[in-house]
Order: structure tokens, then sequence, then C-alpha cells
């Protein structure tokens, strides 16, 4: 994959976030994986810059430990959740982290979001975890890549693919999600919005938290991810 | 009905759960059925194709078993639902599946909605109602055309009307509605949305469950659909 | 007042009624009165007839009893409701009819809205009324005229001046508000779905139902309305 | 700063109110101060204008009294509020008010708005504070002037700082807002409308009213805000 291409691919999912309204002001930041050489590059938006003035060429460009490779401004200040989250989930492409509304309102309750029915089955192999909260000694001995180590406990702790659960909220702070591409991780990160809304409509309707059975979200996810999926037209990507 | 007139029913339909808002990505369908000829055909939408590159050619006619009649592309993996309620309702013309917001919520919490305004009085003779779970054997026995199966069971059980009732929650999923045409049932589909909106709010705010009174609910049906109906212009469907 | 101008104004508020997105579908209806002549005339918006498409021409003109003096259309099915207010409330010239959404959540709960803040206060000299639900006998012997009734009747009962609580809920059903116009009765639906609105999200947060202090919603209210106005510009009209 | 730059600034900080959604109507006022001459100015939104029709020419002049220096409209019914608040807070340098949907509703609530999330934190230092409601001598005295005045004294008595708290919510009112500029307090206001958003949806899933914990939301403010905030470009201005 070229360089150029990738900044490409990470500045329309940085507009992608902005244009589904996932991130209010300059909450909210995308980033993508170049893996194919000697050393893999991570394209990632600048700080603080607003979504409609961005260009490809404002881009930032690290390797896999944080350091710039190439560009002239600041990168997000939450790289080095990225960089780690790319190091510990080799099968990941693209990284998108948003405070969209429901999303980030579960994570502030500190709630897994429960898996409700089949619009989270078709993209959730089970519910949306919730990390623990960052303890005041992650907080002062770097706050950033902490907040992906969490991340990364959770998953390992339970046992939790990545593939398959490709989202995590942050307790007290917002949703990552990520994808094989930039632009499968801004479409995981508008789903998981969308489901966080459908849950939090539920339980208030008095949905068991304990959710669907296990044979309706094995049929619902194996329909669009197994080896027999049937969903989508043969030639497509099936997600 | 001409074959082509239909596509474009069928397209417009399709067309109008996106414009609507109905139907995040590609979660939802439309169909339509022409009954007039000595085979029924049934068109639909293709699997997984995004609403805004949708074109009639590309829609897929089958027969009433789910054969393929016309169309290169795979039909929505809703198909065998879809056929299921045209053989089992023959009063309909038209079938629209969402994941629309509130509609999905009550089907997630497995509740019915219940009736409590003339809002919902004007379009449903009663509660919308809800299925059951499928089972695991009716899941893996035939995931989809047993969804219709739990359609029509909770329809004959209640001996509910199809009719009279132009749609229903699948529980821990999402809502089908119907009408005589595509155009119609995408409307049912539209104002089941707003009312399983109304109801959210109206029992947040304490509304009894039994609804609104029988004899206000009668009235209110039968002004749009019995054969005194007094809504509407004299020269139009009145529904 | 020229009758022209006065259909043209009930256009314009019939359209705004959509524009503003009070009422889907064709829920909803605007009228006005002029009461200059020696028999005072009733404009309405026709029945079942689609926003988008109505004109000036459309609208059906009727007298004080309902019948019909200008138009081929049938008017809208609320017309008796209408006319009844008109004939009981001699201060109004407007009435708008929506089905808007969180009005309507508080008819469907059969809850008045409580003045909870200075933005109610500044529009309502008070709760928001709601009607008892209408009887059986009540729907029977006519249902749109009896709509009517058991609004006034509610004002009668509590003393309320329809000048200054500009609007009702109907239980199980819907809000009506009024005004000095057409545009003033649109402008009031627009306000109380907005209040309604507030009052909600306020009550799931255990805002008290008693409501602001009496001293608060005299002040804000006759800062607005009483011969001490302070609000808005010497030369408009103040409301 | 010259004033006809500083009319400008405040025309569209009202222009932004109207475009964010944050008042409906004439709801809401936006306000700056030019510091720099020996008389302060004070320039504010006239009362009941139509925010699309307003012009820089519009805008009325005050000293810090609130005598009116320039501009033949009446000033927002609200300056007494913007002026004894830029008296006693020295700081600040733009003010708006908003009568925004979930601010609103706290502030109807009674409830300050507690700090439950990183969003939050990035702004706020701790909980958006609701002020008592207004006695019944308060309102009879001067209205006005003194919802400043409970606004001020609630900060005194909890010993905040308007640098770091630079929102409030009055009791049975709405929230008011500043900054440094006029710019800065509408980007507060909208920010206090998205975290009051979040707050309610997170307080129904059950959020700890506590909060988050005082390391992360120290990190946080002091990331944007410190002598070592790491957040943005460094030429740009850090908030």
């Amino acid at each position: 994959m070229l360089l150029s291409s990738l900044r490409e691919q990470v500045l329309r999912a940085n507009q992608e976030i902005a244009r589904r309204g996932l991130a209010p002001h300059t909450f909210g930041n995308a980033s993508g994986i170049d893996r194919e050489g000697a050393r893999p590059l991570v394209v990632i938006k600048p700080s603080g810059v607003d979504y409609a003035s961005l260009t490809a060429a404002d881009m930032v460009v690290t390797d896999l430990e944080g350091n710039i490779v190439e560009g002239s401004l600041r990168p997000s200040s939450d790289l080095d959740t990225h960089t780690l989250l790319y190091r510990e989930f080799p099968q990941i492409g693209g990284i998108v982290h948003t405070h969209s509304e429901f999303a980030t309102a579960w994570a502030q309750a500190g709630r897994p979001i429960p898996c409700l029915g089949t619009t989270h089955a078709d993209y959730f192999h089970g519910a949306v975890p919730v990390t623990e909260p960052l303890t005041a000694e992650e907080v002062a001995s770097g706050y950033v890549r902490n907040t992906g180590a969490v991340i990364v406990r959770r998953f390992w702790s339970e046992n939790l693919d990545p593939g398959a659960v490709p989202g995590v909220l942050v307790a007290g702070h917002a949703p990552f999600a990520w994808g094989r591409s930039p632009d499968e991780a801004v479409e995981h990160a508008d789903v998981l919005e969308y489901i966080a809304r459908l849950a939090y409509h539920s339980v208030l309707l008095g949905a068991s938290e304990s959710g669907i059975p296990s044979h309706v979200l094995e049929h619902h996810y194996l329909r669009k991810h197994g080896p027999k999926a049937t969903y989508g037209q043969p030639s497509k990507a099936r997600h």
C-alpha cells in the first residue's frame, strides 16, 4: 500500500467522523497502519485541528513506537493508545476514537453494552466490553499509553478476539473502534453508536441484560463473518 | 401490473427506507409482489448493496418459493421471510423490513407496543404484536423462513388480521411492516417507528399499558379504514 | 382582513407545521378565523392532503357552524373541534393541531405539563392542562365536536384563560395550540413541543412536579405579556 | 480591540447560537466586552430580534452599569445579568445565554451536572454548578441583576474559579456560559449542552453521581489548560 493512499484513507475516515456526527468539536480521531514495509508506519490525525480544514498533507506519520517519521504538526494526543493497539492487535488496520453520544454514555456509566439484538450480533460477537477505570498510578505514569493498556487487558482477561469484537468502551471516557482498514474502523464506530443507542432505549424499556439467546447470536454473527457467510454479494468483502 | 413498474416501486420503497432514516447502513429491505399473473412474482432488493447506488435493474425477481426468475445479484438475505409472509397473508402487496431506532428497541425489549393514542389507532387496530424468540431448533433449521413462521404464528394465535395490524416486532431483532403496495408498506414502517417513539416516551412518563379505551380505538381505526371512513378526500385511497 | 390574506396565512401555518417537524404524514392542521365580517369565516386545511402540495386555493372556508362557504375539497376531519374552540374562545384568531413528539407523549400519558422553568413561563401562565378522556357516549355522539367540548370543559372547570394558556393536551390524543393569529398559533405549537421536551427530560432527572415558585412564574409571564412588558422592541407586538 | 470588531464577534456568536440549535425562537443571547479603553464597553444583542435578521449595526453598546452608549434598539432583557458577571468575573470577555435542551433540563431539575467523563473534564474543572432559586424578594427587587447575583454567590460560596468552570445553570431557568471571547463563550455553551446530554443518558443508565476519579479529572483538565498542556498545536490558543 502506498503511504499516500493511506493518508487519503485516514483523512477520509476523520472526515467521516465529523460527517456522521460521531464527535463534536475536535473530539475524536482516526488512524491507519501500513504493515507491509520493513517498518510498519502509522498515519494519524494531527491534534486539535478542525475536521473541516484537514488535508491529507496534515496527517502525521509515525512508527509503531510513536516516533514521528513525516509531518510538521503535533500528532493526535491519543497517539500512544493507537500505537499500543496496533502492536497488540496485529489483525487491525485502522482505529477510530469518538465521543459519540450513546456509546460515551455507556462508557461514563461504566457498563458493557449487552447484545440485545441482531443489529448488534451482526457486528459484535457478544457484549461490547468496558475497561476498568485507570488507577492514579496509571494516569501518572503514561495516561494515553495506559488507556491502550486497560483496553488490551480487558480483551486478554476475557479472552476476547479483537477481530470479532471490533470496539471497546474506556470507562469514564469514550469508545474506540477498529477494523481491517480505516474505512471499516469508522463503519464500526458508527455501528457501535447505533447499537449503543438501541441498547439504551431497550434497557429503559426493561430489556433483560442477559441479551439474545446464544444460538441467535452465533447464527447472526456467522451469517456475516464465518466461512459460510450468506450476506452481501459474493464478489464483495464480507464484514 | 407490469413487472417494470413493480421494480420501480420496490426501488423507490428501498430508497425511502434510507431517506427517512429507518435503517442505517444496509440494514433493511423492501419488496413487492405481482399476484396478477399465473405465477406470482416477488421483486426484492439485492443483499448488502448500498441504497445510494441501487437501480431498478438491480432488483431480484423470484417466485413465491424464492426461486430466482430474473436478476444476477443475490437477493436480500431476508428473502425467505418475505416469501413466507406473501404466501400466508394474501392481502398484502409489499413488505418493508427496517432496524428503525425505537421500533427495534421495543423488539429488543420483547414488548408489544401498546396502543396509547390516536396516532397509533389511526393505523394499527390494537397493540403492535411481538413474536416469541426463535428456538435453537428454529434457528438451525431455517432461520430466515422461521422468522416468517414466528410472525405468522403470532398472528394466528392472537387471531390478528394482517390487514388491520400492518406490522410486527420480531423479538430480539427488529420490525417488519406491510401494506397493499410497497409504497404503503414503507409508510406503515415509518408510522410504526413514530408510534414506537411516542409510546416509548409515554411509558417513561408512566402511561398505563392498558392503552386508550376501546371506544376511542374503534372510532379512530374505523374513521380511516371502515366502510364509513371520513378521513381524506373521497376520490383518494383511504388508509 | 381580506379572506385571500387569511387563506395565505393559514396555508403558511400549515406549511410551518411540516417544516418544523411538528406532525409527520398528514397528522396536523391549522386554521384561522376572520371575525370582522357579519358572519365570521373559518379557513382550514383540507383533509388528508400532503403539506407539500397544498395551495391557498385548496383551503376550505366555512362558517362558525362548519357549513362550507367556499372550497371543493373536504375540510380537515378535525373541523368541528376548531369551530367549537372559535365559538367558545372569542379572543383567539388561529388554531394549530399537531401530533408533535413530546407534547403527544404527555397527552398519551394523560399528564399535564408542569411549569418547571422560565422557558415555559414566558409563554404559558401555569401548567399545560390535559383533558379528561372522552367517554364512550361522547365518542359516539360527535367525537370531533366533543374533543372541543372536553377542552373547553377543562378550561372552565379550572378557570383558565385561553389567552394566557394558549394550548392544551387532549388525553390519549395530541396537543392543540392557539393564538391571536394563525402565525402565533403555530409559534405556540412549536414552543409547546419544546417545553414538553424540556419537561420530559427534567422529570426523568427528578424535577419536582410542583414547578417553579409562583413569584418566578408571575414575573416571567408578565415580563412578556403584562402591561409593563419589558421584552422585545417597543414597536413590535409583544407575545 | 476596535469596537467594530467586537460588534462583529458578538453578531457571529449570536448567529452561532441559532446555527447550533442552542436556543429556539429568540431565547438566548451573546455579548462581549472591550476592557481595554478607559471605560469598558459591553456589546450585546438587542431584545427579541430574530437571529436571521440581526446585523452588526443592531448590536447595542453599553457601559458596565448598563447605560446605553450606542444603539437605537432596546438591549437584551438579560443585560443586567451580563454586566454583573463582567463586573465580578474580570477574566471573562464574552457571555452566552441559551435555553439549550439538556442543560436547561438539568437547570429545571435543580441539579448540578456531575463530571462523569473526560469530555466534561476537558472543559470544566468539576461539576457544572447550579444556583439557588431566586427568592420572592430577589425577583421583586431586580430579577435580572439578581440572576447574576445568585450565579456569583454560587461561585464564591463554593470557591469556584470562573476561568476553570466556564458556565453555570440557573435553577428553574437555563444555562449561562462564558469565555475569554464571545467565540469561546459560544464554544463553551455548545460543549455544556453536549456534556449535559451525555450526563443525562449516563445517569439514566445508573452512572454514579460521584463522577470520575479526581486523578483523571485533574489529568484531563490540565492536559488542555495547565502550563504543561499537550493538546492542540503549539502555535494555537489552548482551550
